[in-house]
């Protein structure tokens, strides 16, 4: 008997087993064969409300998952055995889908509007950071059961929005709110009773947070002033800090994107790389001293600024006009060595895990372009229909992603 | 029809298809249902030459695999998909299990005497390091055909011992010769092709090597020495510096280990904290100019220093006679914060991707003990047959490991 015939038995009883399935059972068998999830990722089809499930081992496209509502602003994390993703929607919808049979397992309409969400480090709770009604809830991994719900109430009847929520370590989320200026950290290790820790006056207007891969620093940009805040998550006692005061945030008003995305910023060794907001430059910072060390002139407002894995290059993507360009920077020599034409609207990179590849969206030309990070070439070209974010499995092993 | 008719639907099915992968086509169907490999592990069970299947979400074991051969001094890398470990074994043995399927889907005895592996950045080369006949041969990770066959020839007639065998990025393997006092560097990108680059006279004996997180600097230890030899992978141009000149190798005799292991040395930070050998010391170093700049003072002679992912804590265990404990180093504040007694003979620790939590192997308990890192409480305690090294999943996403 050979493989093809054995392939049809299997086939069969895979059809049966679904059959069976339909009368009552969950569905279990769902895919052809088994397959490691560590080379996996999801291309976010803004339009069309649908993920595109991707391998970056023979680059090719996998398959689809339809029905996410809106994605026109959607991010994702995933679970720790990255199988599932959760997707979290500007419609306030969360969906969990479940990579390897294709399908969403489990979908809330969690609030009117939100902005992003995080994973706790222990994997077991999904936290939502919304809009409208201001606040954070937290949902079990498992089910989506609503486990807290935090209003972010600064002061009596004053709800503000929630912006930059992240995991943290020691079972914490972090998140910044926009109207109170004030930074809380949750200790979410009890999930039915978060203990909050309030940070105030911590500048105008956060608009978004980062924390480093290190899981140590928690940085808001600031909207309502030219600076950010830092917060020691080994210290939060101390409180926050303010740094690069005068760093040039929004001197020029930027036609489509209002800021870069802070996820954006490198960490390459001691130094963390960063659009310089509203000029064609990349800032260089030490990340001990939180000082500038230098500005690297590039072809537009840089909105992402992204770190090969181990720290050597840089990457960036532009606002428009510019944003059909990406450029590549050597961290070591601080020299500009490509500018390369992915294609139309570049909306994201994602490098792959040990960062031989990144993957770059290109919204306008419906495709993602797949580049050698070596040789600087192209390797792989895959159709997408306005392709946006970009996120592979290897987030689900790291802090603050 | 309820879950368990259909499961017994599959089962009868699955029986029938291994029937006939029995009839000479490879078997397929060979998991109770899809699961992701994220949160996957192996425990080496040395004594038994088995591999022990381990899933760190709740902290279970999943099965076990035999006929690895000689694992007395055994490690492992992952497949960039996170299903398949290779295992080089003291014996030569290069084995390829399927976690999902668990067992052994492909071996070779490659050599007679080998030391460890690596996996290059792209996942397509598994390369092991040989001490007889001296070299490293370079396989297919599809197949395990062999691809390259490089002599470590360093004299007409004259092979060495390879150790210190370390993925870098852009294609590279680097290794050290210990009769020769050379670091080669391969570029592997062209497999059957291997360039070499001779680096010589690096120093006495390099005995073992790492790579750092970032991928830049490796660091081979010397025998012959009381210095390291470090090569900046960034400019291997600008050669081998030595550093650390006399920093205590072997002035005492380790009873049972010669020397730690290197790939034990923690980064956290922009510090290196590696064990003081000889002595009752954990050393810290600045990782910029790599000069000492503290030590800390422990319960015995270190073996592995770890670090938690995030570089706030670094976990020790010892030598003879202190093996039975392991202690706990805050890296902020460099004090100690406890001191644990896992089991008899504590060979390997290792932490969960985001860190929230350690394994430690108990070898002559016959246990793997799982703690909490906030707390430092015991979580869990797995059952093992002279365990030695933990090696997680998550690894198939970095460098160097």
């Amino acid at each position: 008997m050979n493989g093809t015939a054995r392939h049809r038995i299997l086939r069969g009883c895979r059809a049966l087993a679904l059959a069976a399935s339909m009368l009552g059972a969950p569905a279990l068998a769902c895919t052809d064969a088994p397959r490691g999830t560590g080379d996996l990722g999801l291309i976010v089809e803004r339009a069309a409300g649908r993920l595109q499930l991707v391998e970056t081992t023979g680059l090719t496209a996998l398959g689809a998952i339809d029905g996410l509502g809106d994605l026109s602003h959607a991010s994702l994390v995933y679970s720790r055995d990255a199988r599932y993703a959760f997707v979290f929607g500007r419609d306030g919808g969360l969906t969990k889908v479940d990579l390897l049979c294709r399908r969403i397992e489990a979908r809330v309409l969690q609030a009117g509007n939100s902005i992003g969400g995080a994973i706790s480090q222990d994997g077991r709770l999904v936290a939502v950071a919304n809009y409208a009604p201001g606040g954070v809830k937290v949902f079990s991994s498992d089910t989506l059961e609503l486990l807290a719900d935090i209003p972010a109430e600064y002061e009596p009847g004053k709800r503000a929005k929630v912006v930059g929520l992240e995991d943290a370590t020691d079972g914490r989320f972090v998140f910044s709110l926009f109207e109170a200026g004030e930074i809380w950290v949750a200790d979410v290790r009890e999930p039915r009773a978060p203990r909050i820790t309030r940070l105030r006056n911590i500048g105008a207007q956060p608009y978004d947070a980062l924390v480093t891969p290190d899981g140590r620093w928690y940085i808001a940009g600031l909207f309502g002033e030219d600076g950010l805040a830092l917060l020691d998550l080994w210290e939060p006692e101390k409180g926050v800090r303010r740094i690069l005061d005068g760093y040039g945030r929004g001197q020029e008003p930027l036609p489509v994107y209002k800021m870069p995305h802070l996820e954006g910023w490198a960490i390459a060794g001691r130094h963390a790389w960063l659009p310089a907001i509203g000029r064609h430059e990349v800032l260089v910072v030490d990340a001990d001293t939180w000082q500038e060390v230098a500005r690297i002139p590039v072809a537009g407002q840089p909105v992402f600024v992204m770190a090969r894995p181990d720290g050597r290059q840089v990457w960036v993507n532009f606002a428009l006009p510019h944003n059909d360009v990406v450029q590549v920077i050597d961290t070591h020599t601080r020299a500009l060595v490509e500018t390369l034409h992915p294609g139309k609207a570049v909306l994201h990179l994602e490098f792959t895990p040990r960062g031989e590849a990144v993957w770059i969206s290109a919204r306008d030309d419906d495709k993602v372009v797949v580049y050698d990070t070596a040789t600087l070439a192209p390797r792989a070209t895959l159709p997408a229909d306005k392709p946006s974010g970009i996120f592979f499995t290897s987030r689900a092993g790291r802090i603050g992603l």
